[in-house]
């Protein structure tokens, strides 16, 4: 998606350590225009019926709220949790951490995920694909479909894509990064 | 805010411990639909200008990315952190947790939050007031102006709204609960 892809240009900052700031207007602060255009982007990528966005806390619940009216569907995000075991009513997953280190536990009701749900799954960035495989798990734990998954970024050279295509879940990244660096920014696919 | 109350009313549960559940549409899954009528409301309620919406992670980012497009402004929300220090590129705020216990810190980058900015608070709920003092910590420390708080359930019961509004703050709640129980259900003001 040019928009997306050139605001990345523009205003992101790659940092050592493989880190892109975008938190300008994706991830701290939140640009609700931009935000409006990809969310049309996604629905006219994901014509299919969709009955529930799955998102995960925080940073893509901007992103799934503004989807939500586009494909006319309740959100839902997982939460994140440091506590491993949790009551029943809960649908839960293991999420190994990147950014944090260590591994951390999602979960959402049971009452809110359902079998008869279509699911889109929404996430700001894909790169080792953890957050989207814990986000599948639990889908898998309620029975229901998966339509797709959408992500505002992808560090394609990282495995993550691959990870969650591997499942045959269909993903739409609106900006694919081939490769980046502090001294060179970032180039596209 | 009749349709919030009514919603409330409808789907919200009431557990003791003063807990009420309205996850099924507010802060774990989410109804795009009625987040549009609150924006508009909040809109409706603050035609003054403002230049940012400023939120807390998690449950404020959905409301606040759909408000940010009736106020035609960006959104930022507040980072939660266990770690008390952090780098000093960031505004901190300590914020003393009711439901979790404790106290965390909250931080925005210096970056997005201005002098020259006209801020309105957005959260889903208003109880014992903290994190809205933390948010308005954060504006004090960058010299930005508050338009005022926006909130989606008050409960009126609690020293929160007093709080806030002993600071010079004007608070709009879209619902104003004056009493509630597990027998009796939710009255509102």
């Amino acid at each position: 998606m040019k928009e997306l892809e050139e605001r990345i240009a523009r205003e992101g900052r790659v940092f050592a350590g493989d880190v892109l700031k975008v938190d300008g207007f994706l991830n701290h602060q939140m640009d609700p225009a931009l935000f409006r255009a990809m969310a049309r982007e996604w629905r006219r990528l994901f014509p299919e019926e969709v009955t529930k966005i799955l998102t995960v806390e925080a940073s893509g619940i901007g992103l799934a709220c503004v989807a939500g009216e586009e494909f006319g569907c309740p959100v839902l995000f997982a939460k994140k949790s440091r506590t491993r075991n949790i009551a029943g009513s809960v649908y839960t997953a293991p999420v190994e951490s990147y950014t944090h280190g260590g591994v951390y536990t999602i979960l959402c009701a049971k009452e809110y995920l359902l079998p008869t749900d279509k699911v889109l799954l929404l996430d700001d960035f894909l790169a080792n694909g953890n957050a989207l495989l814990g986000l599948l798990d639990l889908c898998a734990q309620a029975g229901a479909a998966v339509v797709g998954a959408g992500v505002a970024v992808e560090k394609a050279y990282q495995p993550g894509g691959e990870r969650v295509r591997a499942r045959g879940v269909r993903v739409e990244a609106l900006a694919r990064i081939a490769a980046m660096s502090p001294d060179e920014g970032v180039r596209f696919c």
